[in-house]
């Protein structure tokens, strides 16, 4: 198996222009399509694409067997009611979005009728900065690419998008169902956002930061945030994001009960429970 | 000004065997007390020390103008209770512990007719592996080196103290009164700790593990911890890490309610606030 020479990118931010840097430098003819000309030129001027452009063209978006989306959610839905006709017959489509169960059946619905096919993933790599101007392929190396088939997918096509984030260099690649997707996304990336910001806002200690350990700085990487994408996504995950922050918040509670009472016995069943589990993994 | 050459270290575990790695290296001859003859034996061996032993002897102990103590809290106020008349006329004492306020009444109390000084500092350094085996002065590198000194002492020690950090290698040597060192670390140090152990408690998901990004891993990486020392430093500064567990709380509850009426602005305000504060440092 291999992937289609030319791959269209619709949307050039961190992640499509990632995309482009990596599939450019195994050799694809990567073009893209953007909303800003200033992406375009960016992206053409540093080698990252072929080509590109800012309209949305039958003739040029029909020429495509494979066409990663590295939208917003809600762009990403957009862009497919007012364009999809325009999609090649036969087409593999694939999305970067961080969310499934939030737009799997509006993607479906929109396409039910077209002779495409749209195998959703996400490449579970991000930065704190945006913008194709901080695209690079490394922040793939360390990264998880997970694929969530759904039934009407087949297996060569699922195994295409695998392809595809072997090629852009993931660490791993797996499969999960777009259920157990959100759960994870929403105990490991998006509670693990949400701590940090609150870690964040919960006390203006600007003259402490200077006596701060690694312990905090690990914490709070990521509570520099992009507001707009994060509260989208949270919004769009909102049951399994609510479940797990109770989850967590249940914890916390435990833990304060037996340090106000006095119960170490507790303190420290949690601690060897948490060294226990956070031995099996590295890094 | 400069520090004694011979110094003594009470306690060979990772922070006993860490200064006495960088301060041989500075060329100090460091003598150390050890719980176990095996600490000594391979402190002698790797050339951190010069000399030790695990006997509490009066001549040995009383030949030092600088003594460093390296101890559990309450083991520190144990040893000082059975030995502080020991100690030689004119001795400079400090000691590495996370806490301040539960032990500094019981130390000044301990040596109020002793001839000798106490200086309290806290080099906030450390690993989640322990024991002299594990000793390295790369420790100190990247850590705040904290001095809290008490109307008691006298500004020509408090500068030793500060000198000695700086000569252990430390990143910043800075000074705080106990109780901002208290509300300090209950925030960036304790609370963090809490906050990774009840988030590797939360949920069993081993097979989860295997997708998790970065982020997760950045939160709990201190997540596995030593559940002796940290039980008693929380117990240790019980007032003070409740209070910055209930406003740490206070903002995830804040955002969970944001969350589940679908206030985004709510939502946006606190990563706007949280992204302007962590964009002041750095790493």
């Amino acid at each position: 198996m291999q992937l289609p020479k030319q791959i269209l990118i619709v949307g050039l931010g961190l992640l499509g222009g990632s995309y482009a840097e990596a599939l450019t430098a195994k050799g694809y003819e990567v073009s893209a399509i953007a909303h800003r000309q200033s992406s375009i030129d960016y992206a053409t001027k540093k080698g990252l694409i072929k080509s590109g452009t800012t309209e949305v063209d039958k003739d040029f978006v029909s020429q495509f067997d494979l066409v990663v989306f590295a939208l917003y959610p809600h762009i990403l839905v957009e862009w497919l009611e007012q364009y999809h006709t325009y999609l090649k017959n036969g087409a593999i489509l694939t999305d970067v979005t961080g969310v499934k169960r939030a737009i799997i059946p509006s993607v479906k619905e929109i396409i039910k009728d077209d002779p495409v096919e749209f195998v959703f993933a996400h490449p579970m790599a991000g930065r704190e900065v945006y913008g194709v101007e901080n695209a690079t392929s490394e922040i793939f190396k360390k990264a998880n690419f997970i694929v969530t088939p759904t039934p009407d997918n087949k297996e060569d096509s699922v195994q295409m998008i695998e392809l595809l984030g072997n090629e852009i260099g993931s660490h791993h690649v797996a499969r999960l169902t777009p259920e157990m997707h959100d759960e994870m996304i929403g105990y490991v990336s998006q509670l693990t956002h949400v701590i940090a910001v609150s870690l964040m806002t919960a006390k203006d200690c600007d003259s402490l930061y200077e006596y701060t350990g690694n312990s905090f700085r690990d914490l709070t990487r990521i509570a520099d945030i992009n507001e707009n994408m994060w509260s989208e996504l949270f919004l769009d995950n909102k049951d399994e994001l609510l479940a797990q922050i109770d989850l967590f918040m249940g914890e916390m509670a435990k833990m304060r009960e037996a340090l106000d009472k006095g119960d170490v016995e507790t303190m420290k069943e949690m601690m060897r429970l948490s060294s226990e589990r956070r031995k099996k993994f590295r890094g």
